[in-house]
């Protein structure tokens, strides 16, 4: 799209011309708006799983039509040793939101527990119009980051912040980010206060969660007659468009769109005994294929691009300065660590419907900067079927998880989890997909660091 | 770099004044050169991998400064549904070389073993001056698939092709294609009468293998008068620059820059009897750090980058039309297969160098498209060091092998193999990376398949 109108002024005089470029400041004082549309996980395998998934083995998704296409690499600090190699949802997503890296697990904060402003609390206060989409709850890491500041992931509510128990194991919390303790209190509380003019996802528990020594939650610590809350989708059309908007449309993250027939999910190769004895003797049963179809306890959730679309209207004001705007499918990545591969393919397909609304708006908003990444690389991969070694006369199966998904247009992908045996699998390590539209033209090179995708969303916004 | 002049044309009187472009043509009989740089396997977690080891937690590869990026989908068919969604190095170059898309094991050759002439020959008969060097033998897959045309990569010598054993199995050859037969011969026979100026890399035992029915070699074939074979490095500068050359440099592939510290490559964990009976008790031990070293084999084997500026040195012609070189770095893949990620690291650096003699080429011949690409994606995953879930009192560790490979800044960086328990890993994928340098600005875009890469190549010299 122009984004600028270059004229050319000629000045001239008997048969001497000289062409001299006017750019044209037409559009400078343009509303601008960043969408930056955050795929949990979302790396080049679950990329081309979803397109031979969504698109067929010849088409292509909304996403590889987008004029830019980048690598970012994915930086963490360790705790331990100067660097790690892979990162997690909370380090990546601050430092997407703040520009600079910290340790896995910090949400806002660096590594030595500083609060780190954030793109969105900056661009408010330049005069933005502020808002965050997730499908998790709005207290979930990727969300977090942009909205709060704890030295812990874990800190959402104002129970858990002062430690406890967390996945039943015992959790130190952030005491010293509690309110009680003079801090700005959990994830929701603070998500209370921040200058986000729209918040929608998932995490009603975190909010009707009580801080035990003040007895109250994050709801009623809200200054009412500033915020709208709203449970129901339904209530979105009628929200004051004067307040603040939070809505909470799940006790935790936002249900999925697809599951696995028969509820399953990636299974272990059924080995004989033989084999068990011997990996070169005996025989393997691979499992049954799996065919994606509607999870029934995704039917009254709203879509991640309504929910899009809802905030672009909220925040978009003709006279107005623009807005930042983060939106993230935050369970291609949950669905992965439990190696549900169709929970993850319905969510890259919401993915896909939000860069789709993100393109319409921008038909109309032409400073708009749309930025599609994924905070990390996940375990998931495709291998073949049947092996490439399907001739040799010994059982060559994978020693994880696979599942073998019926492909709408024929054919079966096998989708192979096996960076641990435990309940969730590992994050990995590769640098990961960055694809724009034409506003990011020049502005974001074929290589950054995820810091530097930060900074390209604050020099467009002039922050 | 400015491939065209754009000069305006000003026809103007009283005040009047328009501007026309007219596009210099001076260039356009410049000669014109692609460089075609494969690396086999070298997917985003092995472009990520090279990255961490050779430029740092914070440093950028060769690859990475190159101003064009982009993805490109692999596409296999299918021998009993009509596509498969992991490919190998046959069917992936040939569809590079050719345009068109075929199963896997085809070199050359369509679904249907049509031949398919490749965009090498038609460079030649164009004209131009071609080249194939490749670190494996001249006879693997990815080079033969610029060369030949056998309905099986395994078909690489005359006594091969009629059938027989191949890695203890039995292999029924392409008897259809041998000369015997009335067809065009095994991979090394058809090398020998290829329009391939320049063929460097290993594999002298596929030259030196006698067809059983003549009892000629394909080197025995060779009409001597036209080509110069040599074995040794050192005789390279003397090779007769009127004759097509053969550099044959090992018997097989060439071996590989570097290896694990005591030979060693990823290991299973060991885990405790009693974590053998049941997954969340007992303990396990990760496999020692490993350090990359030097690997002795290498010692006189002639470095990628140093085949790659010989072959540009024969190929270029001041007067003449241009060129076609394709250089692979095969071991990226083929250390991946055997787990060594050591290995692979070191072929990353070789192919970063030829990278490197390429872009130094481009500077003096600006008509010169530089693409790297990979041909299909690879096993490895860098993994977290420690777990996510170190925290949980249960082993959690991979099922497959792992290498804790020492960086050369400090920490560790892990590396997952687990598609399959066999001696040789599975491909997987994921598309693949695509890099090149500014010539191919517009004419490759961010998203492409794999036959579309040859496409672009073949616009860009005029076939």
């Amino acid at each position: 799209m122009l984004r600028s109108i270059i004229s050319f002024v000629f000045i001239g005089f008997s048969g001497l011309t000289v062409a001299q470029p006017a750019v044209s400041t037409d559009t400078a004082s343009d509303p601008r708006a960043v969408i930056l549309i955050i795929g949990d996980g979302f790396d080049d395998q679950h990329v081309t799983m979803g397109r031979n998934f969504l698109a067929g083995h010849d088409g292509q998704l909304v996403i590889d039509a987008l004029p830019v296409r980048a690598a970012v690499q994915v930086q963490t600090e360790g705790k331990n040793t100067d660097w790690v190699y892979v990162a997690d949802s909370a380090n990546t997503a601050t430092t997407l939101a703040t520009g600079v890296t910290t340790q896995m697990g910090r949400v806002g904060t660096s590594a030595s527990d500083k609060d780190l402003t954030t793109i969105a609390q900056r661009a408010h206060a330049a005069g933005f119009k502020t808002g965050i989409v997730s499908s998790s709850s709005v207290t979930d890491a990727t969300p977090a980051s942009f909205m709060s500041h704890v030295s812990s992931r874990g800190c959402e509510n104002p129970d858990i912040i002062l430690g406890g128990e967390l996945y039943s194991l015992a959790y130190a919390g952030c005491p010293q980010d509690a309110t009680s303790n003079g801090g700005p209190g959990s994830i929701a509380e603070q998500i209370m206060k921040a200058p986000i003019d729209v918040v929608l996802g998932g995490g009603l528990i975190h909010f009707t969660t009580a801080d035990p020594t003040s007895g109250k939650t994050a709801l009623e610590m809200a200054e009412s007659q500033k915020i709208t809350v709203v449970t129901d989708p339904a209530m979105l059309a009628a929200a004051d468009s004067n307040k603040r908007l939070i809505g909470l449309f799940a006790s935790g993250h936002l249900p999925v769109r697809l599951q696995g027939s028969d509820g399953r999910v990636a299974e272990q190769p059924d080995t004989s005994a033989l084999n068990k004895l011997d990996w070169r003797l005996g025989s393997v049963t691979q499992p049954d294929p799996i065919t994606c179809e509607p999870n029934p306890a995704y039917s009254n959730t709203p879509g991640l691009a309504e929910l899009t679309q809802v905030a672009l209207d909220r925040l978009t004001q003709p006279d107005g300065k623009g807005l930042f705007l983060m939106v993230e499918s935050a369970s291609i990545d949950k669905e992965s660590h439990v190696r549900n591969p169709c929970g993850s393919l319905g969510e890259i397909a919401q993915l896909e419907e939000v860069v789709s609304v993100a393109l319409k708006y921008a038909e109309t908003h032409p400073q708009t900067l749309i930025i599609v990444t994924a905070d990390h690389a996940q375990a998931a991969q495709i291998i073949p079927e049947p092996s490439l070694y399907a001739e040799v006369p010994v059982p060559v199966y994978s020693p994880g998880h696979v599942a073998r998904i019926t492909m709408p247009d024929g054919g079966l992908m096998t989708i192979n989890y096996a960076t641990n045996g435990f309940l969730s699998e590992e994050h990995t390590g590769a640098n990961v997909p960055l694809f724009a539209n034409d506003v990011g033209e020049g502005l974001l090179p074929g290589f950054l660091r995820q810091r530097e995708v930060h900074d390209a969303m604050a020099k467009f916004l002039g922050l």
